[in-house]
């Protein structure tokens, strides 16, 4: 663009923006606080203490055991809103279900039980940490390679990174949608035509792109995917996260945890396990009722909103943020960690600065802006699009520059890196 | 005893009873409703809504993701409260965390990978059916053999039967303090040492014996052991599982689903796995926060309680039920279906009926006394000790035998067993 963005200008695009009034349904308690870290943990709707409230006065609290003749469903039902309304997917594709790390798991052993002869795991050199730990796991116990796909660390991978590495030995690819780190985004629809192709099973890591932007599982012939709903999702702390597997793979998978929720027929409580010849057979154990409860007013407003618009207001909320660090950060010593071209990236932009973990707790304790540090030196910057105005990035922005060039970090303890 | 108890008997014991005043920290929402399920959903704790209220609003709606600078160590600071008050266990032995179902595949397979040679895993034939269901994937998978011990549907297994099913081929043996169905307890250390002796190890189910019978884990030298928090600990519907691991194997065992909050150094994000040196290798993915917060107000109540008090009381409680149900349900065709030894049977009691599934909803649909369903014939019923008053067993078995005389329950349509 040309010249720097004025604050006029962003207020104007707050005024225009057919998605404003979807702030008012989030909890803004600390009116002050610039919140840019809902890629970690999205805000509290507004209507979820009095659902909440209520599932556990008269759910739990009167109605006891008998509750669970509806709680039963839960999982199921979230994953059919979740389906049609964030990763379109169809009815019976999505249910929520234990964290996605234990979601990972189940998916990826079953995807390599459904390959059995190949050898070789494909994953992100880059990929969140947990996915890495656990593939290495399942290697591990199986006797098999995992092999990381070196990563541009600010570009992510491309579809032609991941064609070359495919040959006839590997089962599974597992790979971000969107980079956790520097937001770069993959094609998943090329990327698991590739892999299909040759053979392989491509399982997705949704965590960052559920809710920011539009994934179409079905019209991806997407196989396998599993995500976060604390993010983006606005579920709360840790909330339960969701697996998918495509209608017509579910039959011939099984997954290794064998629990009573995954079974046929359940409470006939049989001496053999049949698992469900459903999404259901995905299931493990009892599930956590009062975070599944509040999912549920979360998942509610992305109806409304459209996953569509979400990715148009994220793509320009991001646009505006790359302007002002180039005009603002880049002078003092940042540089984008995030692919330039908006459609390469998610909702989340990465700076780079060698004292960005400094920077990123003095952003918070001086500056009321609330990012989070990535190893080895990213400062993580989310905009929301569901209740982030465009002014908030230009305040966040502005605050930023006056922090580092006063020097406000270098008056902090260097530190090590430690949950947000 | 001689002679039937009377109500005014059963008022007396209320009213000497030290627990009594306990009552009140649970909302007792309908006074008329007689709650005999505590032993599958245990009350809500008077304390529960506003704790959680304060951490919806002020953690998650205020601080935002700024709180995971204490929630992380929440799976750990529960799992020590759990510990010290319930389970008898040290500091730094116990973890909340994930499912009942996913902790016992977590845990079991590490103990299976640390009995390498051996192909036997033993499980009561009766065991609650996640428990066999987990095993079978497992031993499927590792084409172990999963021996089943033939188990008296109402006495349960004893030492002796477990005792003589051990040899040098056995690996791991899963039992149940307290069995699902009959309420038959197993003697801890008695089993633990036998099977030590042949180098097995037990891994310990205790979802119906936390919070309703002394476990003492540390001084019967248990080695592994998972349980519910959502029975008699009262944390909520499919509130977070705890764990288990005596300290000196902790260093020694490798758990199969590596996720990052199992890593040491979890936020430097490493590039390969490394487990925690301690507990926290048995941890998985970010846990399920608000459900986790709903069990501190929970937990609180059992410092105050005292386990050795909630086993006495529990134990009176059950022989007023099995008195009344000599007296009055016999000549109705019940049977006892739980040892007739106190000493032997944990809080809940079941009684076996030809029609007791039909008799289990007329009781609570009209009676009001909620108890539950067992395959193939029970009638399961658990007077949990922290709330439930001497009153309310006799009041129950009254309404109970009055329904059955009456033959109220024939008037239903017969139907298949589901969630109660």
């Amino acid at each position: 663009m040309n010249g720097e963005p004025s604050r006029r200008m962003a207020e104007e695009r707050d005024a225009a923006d057919p998605l404003a009034g979807l702030r008012d349904r989030f909890v803004i308690a600390e009116p002050d606080l610039i919140y840019l870290d809902g890629n970690s943990l999205g805000r509290l709707p507004a209507a979820t203490p009095d659902h909440l409230a209520r599932v556990v006065r008269q759910e739990w609290g009167t109605d006891l055991v008998r509750s669970w003749s509806t709680w039963i469903d839960w999982g199921r039902r979230l994953g059919d809103t979740l389906a049609a309304h964030v990763l379109g997917a169809r009815p019976g594709e999505v249910v929520v279900s234990d964290s996605t790390s234990v979601n990972l798991y189940k998916l990826a052993a079953a995807a390599l039980d459904a390959r059995p002869g190949r050898r070789t795991i494909l994953v992100d050199a880059e990929e969140f940490p947990t996915d890495r730990y656990l593939l290495q796991g399942l290697a591990e116990q199986r006797g098999l390679t995992l092999r990381t796909l070196p990563s541009d660390l600010d570009e992510g991978l491309t579809v032609t990174d991941v064609r070359d590495a495919l040959d006839g030995d590997v089962a599974l690819v597992v790979l971000s949608a969107v980079s956790y780190r520097s937001g770069s985004l993959l094609d998943l629809g090329a990327v698991t035509a590739a892999a299909r192709e040759a053979g392989a099973y491509v399982l997705w890591d949704l965590s960052h792109a559920a809710g920011s932007v539009p994934v179409e599982l079905a019209a991806n012939g997407v196989d396998l995917a599993v995500g976060c709903t604390y993010k983006y999702l606005n579920g709360g702390p840790g909330a339960p996260a969701f697996l998918y597997v495509r209608r017509e793979l579910q039959g011939g998978l099984r997954q290794p945890i064998q629990g009573w929720f995954g079974q046929r027929d359940q409470f006939r409580m049989g001496p053999r396990y049949e698992p469900a010849p459903d999404v259901d057979r995905f299931l493990v154990g009892t599930p956590p009722i009062l975070s599944l409860a509040a999912l549920e007013p979360a998942l509610a407003v992305f109806a409304e909103a459209g996953i569509d618009r979400l990715r148009a207001k994220g793509m320009a909320l991001g646009e505006l943020m790359v302007d002002l660090a180039d005009a603002w950060l880049t002078p003092l010593g940042f540089t984008l960690a995030s692919p330039r071209d908006p459609r390469r990236r998610g909702s989340h932009v990465s700076l780079a600065h060698p004292d960005a973990l400094r920077i990123s707790r003095a952003l918070i304790s001086e500056a009321g802006v609330v990012g989070d540090f990535r190893t080895p030196d990213r400062l993580r910057l989310g905009p929301a699009p569901l209740y982030t105005r465009f002014v908030d990035v230009w305040d966040a922005l502005d605050r930023l520059r006056d922090l580092v060039a006063r020097g406000v970090h270098e008056q902090l303890p260097v530190a090590s890196p430690r949950v947000t």
